[in-house]
């Protein structure tokens, strides 16, 4: 559709203006009515570069827009999303020592933080404990079994458990 | 191309294969090209989400694949791409004292660790101060116009700069 401003342009009001007047485009429309009927969120997806994959991070750019998911002084604990909770649940390539305090990689916290705290903590969604299987290509074929059967295994009673404190502290401590 | 192992699809050794017997997409070659032949490499973009926009992300998750940028054993200080430099320059929506270490987005290094620490450095390429330009949409025409200016300012003189000590330490002391 139009723009709202065609002189100065802003990606971030036209997707607010256009999510007001109903100008979204289909597939975000759809995505937004999947995350509206949704209790909750499971991301799963293989780490790339400490982040998602650009795929899933675009999913999160286009559909979370201003006016759906968060809107002026409504973040955080008063975000649009209230009510839902989110899980991120992915793989990576380094081993869990590359991801430990002292490791290479970093804090794997600090990982989660932009994720869990910075995108749905932001729009009101809680988040429960992340899953994270390490380096499952370099562990062997049993230990992969294994892995699977936590995932299913945790799936099964994941409506009993508690979201993760969601503050600073939980990260950052 | 055909796949390097169509059994078990892994997306990391499927571009590394790729990259190794001259499989991969034009385009990527293409990027590759430009990367090879850089002294710097400057990436600027607003923030999206704490991380840079998905198609920028795509170009690193497409881009940078194995035995390219980096390869086994062949990463940090030793990676493919040394002697280079690199330089993140960002806008942000939020301002800096929501980036501050006790700020409700959490301290701004938190976000430039991933994309310094975690591609850059992963790959031997060092990198120069960020450069930071926080919520221009909310400041006034003048404070924007010596924005430009300081960026303007800065690349004029960016090759008497020195590299970021780029260790853990310089993060999260």
């Amino acid at each position: 559709g139009r723009l709202h401003n065609s002189e100065a342009f802003n990606y971030g009001v036209e997707t607010w203006e256009a999510y007001k007047r109903g100008g979204l485009s289909k597939d975000l429309v759809e995505e937004q009515k999947k995350v509206q009927e949704a209790d909750l969120l499971i991301f799963q997806f293989p780490l790339f570069w400490f982040n998602m994959p650009a795929i899933l991070k675009g999913w999160m750019d286009r559909v979370l827009v201003q006016g759906f998911a968060y809107d002026l002084s409504k973040a955080y604990d008063a975000g649009l999303l209230q009510g839902k909770l989110s899980l991120f649940s992915f793989t990576t390539g380094g081993s869990q020592e590359m991801y430990s305090k002292e490791g290479i990689g970093g804090d794997i916290r600090y990982v989660l933080w932009p994720m869990q705290h910075g995108i749905m903590h932001f729009c009101g969604v809680k988040v429960l404990e992340p899953h994270i299987c390490y380096a499952p290509e370099n562990v062997s074929e049993q230990e992969r079994k294994e892995m699977l059967t936590a995932w299913t295994q945790r799936l099964k009673t994941l409506w009993k458990e508690e979201p993760i404190d969601c503050s600073p502290e939980w990260y950052f401590k």
